[in-house]
């Protein structure tokens, strides 16, 4: 399939993946994608990146239940970034991250601190039981 | 600088990094820092990335003046992805891409194909001159 081909790759067969949220527009999460999972995520619709540290497919959602419906895939004009149009499902508001939030980007920079500034939906205990 | 030490710096002393246009949340660009980038990037209020290619700092908006001003700085769950919300200064509309459009996130894949769905809202000729 060539639009896989129209994707650079990195050294390690991987591109970075922003997962955006539809509506919102919030940025949810960075992970990334070989082509393997690149693929899986346009024809199932449900973001699947690669886990470098399992070094294997990670169906998002798959122990959490916060599946992504994935609305749109675009690409960067380098061709080295992907960028996924989501909607984050199993819980409302949508869960994202982890840790419960809604998003992974929840720690900012104040005076010289990083401070956490979103709260937690769900205690992983429960999300992971 | 603690805040700098808390980042999970790559093994090439990079993390990457994605800036969001505040306001619209528009994903605008993706790019890497090394630790003076983004020590730069917060001293001074201005995007500050690291280029790869030419391996060096990289003012963004040094050679097309459309310089991004930084209001806020946040940091992922596992610390080693960065998220700047930016103002995309330099343009009306805000031009982050080098082919002169908004985002660099104009190609959506649409039947197979990645399609270029943003308008050009300024030829780079005319940027790079």
């Amino acid at each position: 399939m060539s639009w896989l081909d129209d994707v650079k790759w990195d050294a390690q067969g991987l591109v970075p993946a922003i997962a955006q949220e539809v509506g919102s527009n919030d940025v949810l999460m960075f992970a990334f994608m070989n082509r393997e999972a690149l693929e899986c995520t346009a024809e199932t619709g449900q973001a699947v990146y690669f886990s470098r540290s399992r070094q294997r497919l990670w169906h998002k959602g798959e122990e959490s239940g916060h599946v992504q419906k994935v609305h749109e895939l675009r690409l960067d004009c380098d061709h080295d970034v992907v960028l996924l149009k989501v909607e984050q499902l199993g819980h409302q508001p949508g869960i994202a991250c982890h840790t419960g939030r809604h998003s992974c980007f929840f720690q900012r920079l104040e005076g010289g601190e990083w401070k956490s500034v979103e709260p937690v939906l769900k205690d992983p205990e429960r999300i992971y039981k």
